[in-house]
């Protein structure tokens, strides 16, 4: 497969010219490592009309000659790599403005860097979503990673429910969930494992903990792992018996609107109007105001990227974006449920990536 | 014991008028939860002359009541939290200034926020360092999880090494540590375990691979666990039989320049003086630009927090501050050495909460 890095710098660079920009900072680990393929903590990359520059410091100065591919310079720095940041930017802006990544530099990093490039005889002026805005499609190669992760999401979960639910305490169910990624050959989780059950089901983010799961309520498993970088993310609710009839009645309509919206992910589909999808039936079942977060978001080299999918979101799908679906509907001190798929947007439709059943007995 | 978070907020506040401020918007979630006990992933904490308030949104409605002390306001406000900032500030700032925590907002949240303050009339400034000042000194609660934390580390390193390095992969080794954390009790590890073998061990910070660890070398294992919101860290460096001259020679100057240092911490004693003790060792033995990071850093509630014990650092040991002490010399090629210590410093020296032996054949 030929090596993406290169293009996407170079998209990256046309789309600077659009903003009327000769170079970008980049400040946003996961941007650093989209464009440039460096995998650390400590890592800027500059990206402008002269080439792409890659800041690291001393302890990463091995592994990303590893990882870097030979379009980008590699430049040894200080800790502190903002200061080594103008003269690199200068030279590869080539007179042009310098954009900085205003939601990733801080309030004081961002004073500094300014100053420094203001010094240096530079213009530079904050940005958002430059990076971010071409990283929502998703290239073959990511698309293969990302369908791997949520394959190994299904079966740690396969693995962990074939033993049943009931008896055993959230935060065992989380580990044993943990063991099977690990040994499903994960890198790791791509956020802490949500195993809530009965009344801590109705917090959208439970912290599992060392309740014993009972029989007869709704049990919420939101899940994901990580593959070569790349992030799924996976919901599902299981009943442990039979149910008290409200949230009987809250997981067919969850399911509803959760069938619904997958039905209606295509490309052209506003972000907004596929929440409303989900949103609608929910609310006329009287349950609008237990659905307090939004349809979905992106998935990629993060676990939330763009797009948002939420009321108030502009935009619309397009192919090879990748982003959950998931409805909740949060019933306070009685129990939660909510439903999530990673899918794939299509030329036509969508394909769904989470093949773990949607069956509320799928636990023995 | 009494609860220490009504104190923690007084003192923040005499702070706060020490700097001509009469409220401080506190955006870095460590410090939202030293100072309100709320534990997530959106949250922030206005505290100021008129008293505290913990803004969050509706996922986290249930823990936050179930978190925060009764001293402290909750509101549940949209997604966007800073939104609902300004009003709040306002009033508990009476008539004072407003400091936002500038290396805790993104430059773009900076500029709304601050425009936001303008528009209420408010005057405000960007201030660093002012609660990460106050939680460099852990109080005897603060105290004992850490040294439960550390305690936690070194019985999972016990366990794993009983059992021998030689064969087994650094991934391997590096998962066996993950799980006996969590059979230790560990709510998870403080950062991703290094364990780095060979020439691996040359990078600082080395991911695990699946190479087999040989004969005949040094493994580096930099690992650390989390206790009840409280971290540990701690770096041995073991070695396979016998050694190359050159790595056996940068292990003794390495263990003489990490006792040096011990030796050396005190109260009164400079944050850079202390990175010297070690360095002035390991520059005397030819190894100098072989030890590129700084001697150490403080932990607590984040595994690097204030103080930096480095060269340009300035600043002195009290008593109370928890910090590590981790020369390490790395020749690229052949391999490194590390050895960190997690201490206390008391009233006339310190206390060291990392047991386990510093022998390099402590690995069977």
């Amino acid at each position: 497969m030929t090596d993406p890095r290169p293009d996407r710098r170079a998209r990256l660079v046309a789309e600077l010219e659009n903003r009327e920009l000769g170079a970008l900072v980049v400040t946003h680990l996961p941007s650093v490592r989209w464009l440039t393929g460096y995998v650390g903590s400590n890592g800027v990359a500059v990206v402008g009309r002269a080439g792409a520059t890659l800041l690291t410091d001393f302890r990463y100065e091995t592994s990303a000659k590893e990882q870097v591919d030979p379009g980008c310079r590699i430049l040894m720095r200080k800790l502190d790599l903002l200061a080594g940041v103008p003269e690199v930017a200068v030279e590869l802006a080539q007179g042009g403005r310098i954009g900085l990544e205003s939601a990733h530099l801080s309030m004081a990093q961002g004073q500094k860097l300014t100053q420094l490039l203001t010094d240096a005889g530079a213009e530079s002026t904050g940005v958002t979503g430059v990076v971010e805005g071409l990283r929502v499609v998703k290239d073959a190669g990511e698309v293969e990673r990302i369908r791997e992760s949520a394959r190994i999401t299904d079966a740690a979960l396969s693995r962990v429910v074939a033993t049943g639910l009931v008896g055993r305490t959230e935060r065992e169910v989380a580990w044993d969930i943990r063991v099977a990624m690990h040994e499903l050959g994960a890198e790791g989780p791509s956020f802490e494992t949500i195993v809530a059950a009965g009344a801590n089901g109705a917090k959208p983010h439970a912290v599992p903990g060392d309740r014993v799961i009972p029989e007869g309520t709704l049990v919420v498993v939101d899940m994901g792992s990580i593959h070569d970088g790349y992030c799924s993310d996976m919901t599902r609710t299981f009943a442990t018996g039979e149910l008290p009839a409200e949230l009987q009645r809250a997981y067919e309509v969850c399911e509803r609107a959760q069938l619904a919206a997958l039905a209606a992910t295509k490309p052209g589909m506003g972000h907004g109007a596929l929440d409303a999808v989900a949103r609608d039936i929910i609310d006329e079942a009287g349950f609008g105001p237990a659905f307090g977060h939004s349809l979905g978001h992106g998935v990629g080299l993060e676990i939330h990227e763009a797009p948002r999918l939420a009321r108030e979101a502009e935009g619309e799908l397009r192919p090879g974006m990748i982003v959950t679906i998931e409805p909740g509907i949060y019933l306070e001190g009685l129990g939660g449920v909510r439903i999530e798929d990673l899918v794939v947007v299509t030329d036509d439709g969508c394909e769904v990536l989470s093949h773990f059943p949607k069956d509320p007995r799928a636990a023995g």
